[in-house]
């Protein structure tokens, strides 16, 4: 870091390795050299913001957040960008060594060459801002490893719910309580889907179609309606609630590609809602994480988090209930959280020691994570079956047979002729054997589509 | 600050006016020596929860909380606290004194003595602690003055939403944002009134009777009713957020005494809720900051906060929407707003320069306070008169030479020989206005009761 040119009134050197000056005037100003590799959506989002707003930030930190180096594969993307030609740069490599930078800021997502950029700039003692969940998700361990090795810091706030500040939350907020569980919305594009079907009754496909006309969906947006960028959250959330390294193979993920509009309607008439919800427990023994669409009663507070908007409820144990709401994507929530990490960089370098924020401070003592097999849920099912008085007979008796107990039954419709759903309200019961059950179920002559099973979360366990 | 007696390998001096020694063992772990004054509800809590939760607080920041020192004016409070006899002080200022202590927690309340020993304990260069709103709200500017002349740092994270991390959040999450605007429900007594006559149509007398058996309203509860603790709170956050010193004389408040079950249940039948809201706007020329009961639309997310709990919508220019929900009050939820005070204070303690957190770091410019006189808004009334032909032509007429526009009326029943409810929802008129309209309409000899105007905030502005 270097200071702004500004009369100097008085010199001291402070830091070991770097220029330090303390400049007496009216308003002391210091520089923290930023670099930025990625200028894609987020990277250019991020430069206007910190133009948009450095005075407001500079009265609060007392420091100027100067960009001294950027770059992205395409050059293309800097044509109307006004940037000064002196600090775009051709190569990633020419950003990490970059001996003015102090902080380097990873935009272009992915595993590689993200990781190697990351380490890299670790390696040459760079501070390092990131939102990339998905290689924070299986990767968090290492690049820790190597940000404390050199005595740095990886930081990460705008990976997880982008403008609002979950990170720091967690990591700080709720510092003195052990988190016992997290219920989180951290998908807007399927979320958006999801509220689409729920409010104007649209399928699958014609939602999914408006998120992309609106923008909400990527080019990449699979991951986003499979559960995998959920997961990834989760494994990068779920890890810092709870002090353990938790791993996209850890979780459990359901995707919301099989939700139909029938089965909202249904869950709707019975007083629920469908969200894609991610949840992480931490019990006595064990460490429960999953992502799945969730049958949720309607009075919720998370079912009524519409559109793209995220949302979490968190419960620790001092705290007690928490829940935070906002904008989980787009470049200028995303800025936020990115420009909070060089507030807390700027800070944390101030300090005499513990350097840095390791994602696994928290860790206790090392978890099991529990199967998908072990966990009990209610379900909500849907049956195709033949209108036929034995049909609920035989349904009920491999349920049985499986000791899965219902809690209520409904059909839906009346006809001779083709097949009518069926839903059932299923008791407590283990996953495990509830597939067992659909399986043997969905072989009988009277049953004419595959069986569907919704995870159902009770008011009284949230 | 002093270390654990443990083994010691390796020692060197840090600091300047403080002993500093470097252990290395399996566990490196520094001891943080507090002092508590007021060992009350929160008091005892705090104790409780640093002793509950001791090792994961060591494991996320390495360092141990140590109590050395407490003191309440009531002897009788330490009887089955199990505390060394050692550490209860008879005065404050043993605590206050005691180089031995690092950190002052002040949990007595009230303007005096607590001024003097925050004053004091900071003269000290203890870092300081407090929950008390009431004492921040019109002192905050000459407190935090003298934290900075003695370079240590006054810490408040409990005093407004106990176990919400706002003040973090306004703080450092939002640290890049212009705040624009915020909608608060931070007084927990009086939301649990209101939601309890617009759940049950209780009275007010009934349900403030019901919040008092609960333990939710304090001995001294008229300053949760009257609204003077919620202006309490708002002026630290809006002060916080709009970097200006907000003090009780600049807030408009009003009080929820005058809210009655039939205007709630009327509020309700018009698609809306009544809740008590702080409310805070950074506006281009001028700050409103003001609290009171508000209609607020059913589906807005301010409206179904119900019973004791605290929420707040903050609108800023690059996160956009946040909303935070959860515990205002008890001793656990406001132990973990202190503990992370502590946290930060050790943090803070170990940066070479921009030591404590200035409320007022935020200011840009000083902005005028809009007086009630300005500030416009749509209204609720209610009316009580003679149900006669000319009564609404009267009115009407009143409200007409003021220039206030009427967006419904609706009456609510049919009487030759008593007066009935006329509820008339207004355009956005100034107060002013309105007040002089309605003491005119109120001396028309068909009216039988003083009107009632109550605030309507619309989902748009929100």
């Amino acid at each position: 870091m270097y200071f702004m040119e500004v009369t100097m009134r008085e010199a001291s050197p402070i830091s070991d390795n770097k220029k330090m000056v303390v400049y007496k005037r009216r308003q002391i100003s210091k520089e923290i050299n930023i670099g930025i590799i990625g200028f894609g959506t987020i990277g250019s989002a991020v430069v206007k913001a910190i133009k948009k707003n450095e005075s407001i930030f500079r009265k609060r930190t007392g420091w100027h957040i100067n960009l001294v180096a950027v770059c992205d594969k395409d050059p293309k993307v800097f044509r109307n960008s006004k940037l000064s030609r002196d600090i775009i740069k051709r190569k990633a490599n020419d950003v990490i060594n970059d001996p003015q930078v102090d902080i380097v800021i990873e935009l272009i997502g992915g595993i590689h060459p993200a990781k190697e950029i990351i380490k890299g700039a670790l390696a040459n003692k760079k501070y390092v801002i990131t939102a990339n969940k998905a290689l924070l998700a299986d990767h968090k361990s290492e690049l820790f490893k190597v940000a404390k090795d050199n005595n740095v810091g990886l930081y990460y706030e705008a990976s997880v719910m982008a403008g609002v500040p979950l990170i720091k939350v967690l990591r700080e907020g709720l510092i003195a309580n052990r988190i016992k569980s997290m219920w989180g919305i951290i998908n807007g594009t399927s979320n958006y889907i999801l509220s689409n079907m729920y409010n104007k009754g649209a399928s699958f496909k014609d939602s999914l179609k408006e998120a992309k006309n609106k923008g909400f969906a990527e080019r990449n947006y699979s991951l986003d309606i499979e559960g995998i960028d959920s997961a990834h959250k989760l494994a990068v959330i779920s890890s810092l609630a709870f002090g353990q390294d938790i791993r996209l193979e850890d979780i459990s993920i359901e995707g919301i590609m099989s939700i139909s509009s029938a089965d909202i309607m249904y869950a709707k008439e019975l007083g629920y809602n469908i969200k894609l919800l991610a949840i992480a427990k931490n019990l006595k023994d064990s460490i429960e994480v999953r992502v799945h669409p969730t049958l949720l009663p309607k009075s919720h507070i998370l079912s009524n988090v519409d559109g793209v908007y995220n949302a979490i409820y968190i419960q620790s144990d001092l705290a007690d209930d928490l829940f935070l709401y906002g904008q989980g994507a787009g470049g200028e929530p995303t800025s936020s959280g990115i420009i909070s990490d060089i507030a807390n960089i700027i800070s944390d370098m101030q300090k005499t020691e513990d350097k840095g924020s390791d994602i696994l401070i928290n860790s206790l003592k090392k978890k099991r994570i529990k199967g998908l097999d072990e966990i009990e849920s209610c379900f909500y099912i849907r049956f195709m079956a033949i209108d036929n008085p034995g049909v609920l007979a035989k349904i009920s008796g491999i349920l049985g047979k499986y000791k899965i107990s219902i809690a209520s039954v409904v059909q839906k419709a009346k006809s001779m002729q083709k097949a009518v759903p069926i839903i059932m309200l299923i008791h407590k019961t283990k996953e495990y054997s509830l597939k067992k059950a659909l399986s043997e179920i969905d072989k009988l002559s009277v049953i004419k589509a595959r069986s569907v099973a919704i995870k159902i979360e009770q008011e009284k366990e949230l």
